[in-house]
C-alpha cells in the first residue's frame, strides 16, 4: 500500500455516528464492533494522519425503527460527518434515505440486500464495506455457468424480523432469474415444522437446491433427501453461511444422536457457500487486540471470534480517511458528503484482511468459497472452489472431484407439466 | 351534537403540520386539501372554541421520503403538537413511526393499509380518519357470507409506487383469507399489456371476481368475460373505485367507440363498490366554500369536486379539538399525545358530512354502496346494497335483484385439480 506522503496536509476534526444495536445477541453489536473500530482510529491519528481527528459517538440502532430515531435526536443539535452502520436492513433503509438527503456519507458493513444496490435515488450516499447478497449470488452464476444446471429450488427460512435468510436467496433470485434460469422457492415460517414431504416434493423437480436455514432445519431436509435417494447425484444441494463459517466446517451434521453418521452421509451431498477467509500478518494483532477487548467486555469468550462486521468497520474508517484525503487536497471540504463517497467507489485499498476493491456502484466486490466434505470418514469440509469477484473468476483447487457437481441421469422423470 | 357549553375553558395555541403533496396530480394535495382544513379552522375557533388557535404550516410531502425529511426538518426547531397526513402509505410509514416516538398525534385520511392497523408498537398514535381498505373488505365479508361463495379472484393492477390497487386489494385479501375462503390474485404490471386469455383462464376457477384497477384494464377485462359467456350468472363481478366513484355511476362502460354497446352489456354484470354518499345541509355550504377557493386555486372546475381526503382532514381538526377539550378539561395538557390520541379513539361525532365514528383501535368505521346496472338499456347504475360499518350490517334496496348476486350452475365442469 502507497501510503500519501505529506500526511500533515489532513487537519481535520471528523464527528462519526456509529449506529448499531446495543444488545450483544447480534454478532454486530456496539460492545463488538468498537474495538475494531478504536483500532482503526488509533492508528489512523497516530500513524498515517496525526492532524485527522476522530470524535465517535456509538448510538443504539436496535435493529429497527430506533436507528433513525437516534439519528435524527442527535442531528437536530449537530450532524454528523460521517455515519457507520446501520447492518440490519430495516434499521438501515430510513438511515441511509435521510443521511443520503443530508448529505452525508454512510458506510456500513451490512444493508446487504439487494434494494441497498439502488444509488442512483435514495442510497446515493451508501458505501458497502461487505459483500452484497448480489455480489454473493454472483458465486451461483459461475458455477450455474460453469457447469450448466438449469433449475433451481431455493429453500430459505423466514422469521419476519431481521429476515437474513430471505435477503441472502432474493439476491440469489435475482441473478438466475435475470440470468435465464428457472428459479422456484419454498419460504420455511420460523417457529413451523419443517415439512420434509412437500420440500421432496419440490426437489424431485429442480435440479440444484439452495438452502439458507438454520443448522437443525438444513439438517432435517438432508436427512429426508438422504432417505428418498436424492443425495445419490442427481441433485446438487448448496448451503449458504455466510457470518459464522468458522463454526461450520466442524460439522454441522454433528449432533451427539443417533442419526449423526446418516447425517454425516447425507453431507456428503452438502456444499457451503461461504466468506473466503484470508489471513495475512497484520490482521494477527488486529484480532488479538479486538478478542481481548471483547472478553474485557465481558462478552464470552466463545462469541469472541473476529467477524466480517468487525473487519468491515475498521476499514471502512480507512477508506473513509482515504476518500477525505482526496477531496481535500483537491480543495473540496467534509461537508462536500456526495463527492466523498464518490472517491471511496471505484477504488482498491489494503484493509486490516486484505485487499478490498469497491466497485462503480460503491459495492465491496466479495470473494467467497465453496466447501465441500473432502473426507466422508471424518465428515470433514475443505474449500474446492474460490470465487473472485473483483475479476469474476472461479478458482478451482486440485483437490476437486468434477463428478460431485456434475448432474447425475435421473432415474425418475417427472410428469407432463402444467402450461404456467 | 351536542357541543361543549363551557367553551372559553379551552385555550391553546396549536401548532399543525400537513403533510401532504404539492403536486395537484394528487387528489389530496395541499391547494385541494387547505380550504377543507381553513374552513375546519375557522370554524373551531369563530364559533366552537374561541380561545383555541391553529398555527397551521402546510410542508410538501411528496408522495415518498419527502415526507419524513420535511418532519424532520422543522421539528428540528419546534416540534408540531399535531400533524395531518401523510396520505400515501410510503411517505405515511416513517412519519407515524417518527411521530409515535416523539408523542405526537397523527391523523391521516390516508395510511389506509392494512398494516397501518397495528397500532400496538411503531404506528400508536395514528387515527384513521377515512376507513381503511380492511374497513372496506368487511363489505365483501358480509356479502360472501349473506350469498354463500367460497372462492375469489383477486385481480389488481400494480404502479410499483402509490401502488393504491395492492393496499386495496390487500385488504379483501386479508379478510377474506383469515375467513377461510379459498383465495387467489393476479397482478397486472402497469403499462405492460393486459393477457385477458390468462385471466380468464384464472376466472374460469374461481366464483367471485374482483378487480381494483384503471378503467381502460376494467374495460378489456369485461369485454374478453363478455366474450366467452362468463357474465351470463355463473360468476360474479365487482370493481372497486374508492376516490372518484361519482364520476363512475355515470358508466365507464363508454367510451365512445365500436365496443360501446357490447360494453353496456358485459357491465351489467359489473357490481361497483364505493364510499356510500351522505348528504346534509351544512355539507352543502362547506362544498360551495372548498369549490369556490380550489377554483380560485387555479385548478380546473372538473377537478374541483369534493372528496373523501377534504372531508377527512376537516373532520380530523375537529375531532382533535373535541379530544383536546376532554383531556385539558382533564388536567392534561396537548403535550399528552398518547392521552389526546386515545381520546379520540371509540367516539362517535358529527362530521361535516355525516356522522362518524371511530372504532377502539383509532380507525374510522366505513360505509360503502354496492351499485350495479339497474337499467341495462341506458346502462346506468344504482346502489343496491349500503354496508354499515359501524354494527356491521348489509341493508337491501328494494330495487335489488336477487338472482344477480346468485351463483347460476356452471355448465363447465373444472378438471381434478393438483394437490397443492
Amino acid at each position: 500500500i502507497l501510503l500519501p506522503v505529506r500526511t500533515s496536509a489532513l487537519n481535520e476534526e471528523i464527528e462519526v455516528l456509529v449506529l448499531l444495536p446495543k444488545n450483544n445477541t447480534y454478532i454486530f453489536s456496539i460492545p463488538r464492533v468498537r474495538p475494531a473500530i478504536e483500532y482503526a482510529r488509533t492508528r489512523l491519528s497516530g500513524d498515517l494522519y496525526p492532524g485527522l481527528n476522530f470524535t465517535v459517538h456509538y448510538e443504539n440502532s436496535d435493529c429497527g425503527n430506533e436507528a433513525l430515531f437516534s439519528l435524527v435526536n442527535r442531528s437536530c443539535m449537530k450532524k454528523p460527518d460521517l455515519i457507520l452502520g446501520p447492518v440490519c436492513e430495516y434499521a438501515a433503509a430510513p438511515v441511509i434515505r435521510m443521511a443520503s438527503h443530508w448529505n452525508i456519507p454512510v458506510i456500513s458493513a451490512g444493508a446487504l440486500a439487494t434494494g441497498f444496490s439502488q444509488k442512483d435515488k435514495e442510497y446515493s450516499h451508501l458505501t458497502r464495506i461487505a459483500p452484497s447478497y448480489l455480489k454473493m449470488a454472483e458465486t451461483f452464476s459461475a458455477l450455474f455457468e460453469h457447469f450448466g444446471w438449469n433449475r433451481v429450488l431455493l429453500i430459505y427460512e423466514d422469521d419476519s424480523e431481521e429476515r437474513n435468510c430471505y435477503f441472502t436467496v432474493e439476491g440469489v433470485h435475482s441473478s438466475l432469474h435475470v440470468e435465464g434460469y428457472k428459479v422456484d422457492h419454498i419460504v420455511i415460517h420460523k417457529d413451523h415444522s419443517v415439512e420434509t414431504d412437500e420440500i421432496i416434493k419440490d426437489i424431485y423437480k429442480t435440479e440444484v437446491v439452495v438452502m439458507c436455514a438454520g443448522a437443525d432445519t438444513v439438517r432435517d431436509i438432508m436427512l429426508a433427501a438422504h432417505r428418498r435417494r436424492l443425495t445419490n447425484g442427481s441433485y446438487i444441494f448448496f448451503n449458504i453461511e455466510l457470518f459464522n463459517s468458522s463454526s461450520y466446517g466442524n460439522g454441522s451434521w454433528r449432533r451427539g444422536d443417533k442419526y449423526d453418521s446418516e447425517a454425516r452421509l447425507a453431507y456428503s451431498a452438502l456444499n457451503v457457500v461461504t466468506l473466503m477467509r484470508t489471513v495475512k500478518a497484520e490482521f494477527e494483532t488486529f484480532t488479538a487486540e479486538v478478542k481481548k477487548s471483547i472478553q474485557r467486555a465481558g462478552i464470552g469468550a466463545d462469541n469472541a471470534n473476529v467477524n466480517m462486521f468487525m473487519e468491515g468497520f475498521h476499514d471502512a474508517l480507512l477508506l473513509y480517511a482515504l476518500a477525505l484525503h482526496e477531496v481535500v487536497k483537491s480543495g473540496s471540504s467534509k461537508k462536500n458528503g456526495a463527492q466523498i463517497t464518490q472517491s471511496m467507489w471505484n477504488r482498491s485499498f489494503e484493509g486490516i484482511a486484505g485487499q478490498v476493491s469497491i466497485d462503480e456502484n460503491g459495492d465491496r466486490n466479495g470473494d467467497f468459497s465453496v466447501l465441500t466434505m473432502t473426507d466422508t470418514q471424518t465428515g470433514t469440509y475443505e474449500a474446492v472452489f474460490n470465487y473472485f469477484g473483483v475479476n469474476q473468476s472461479l478458482e478451482m483447487m486440485p483437490r476437486i472431484t468434477m463428478e460431485h457437481f456434475t448432474l447425475r441421469e435421473r432415474h425418475w422423470t417427472p410428469g407432463p407439466e402444467q402450461p404456467d
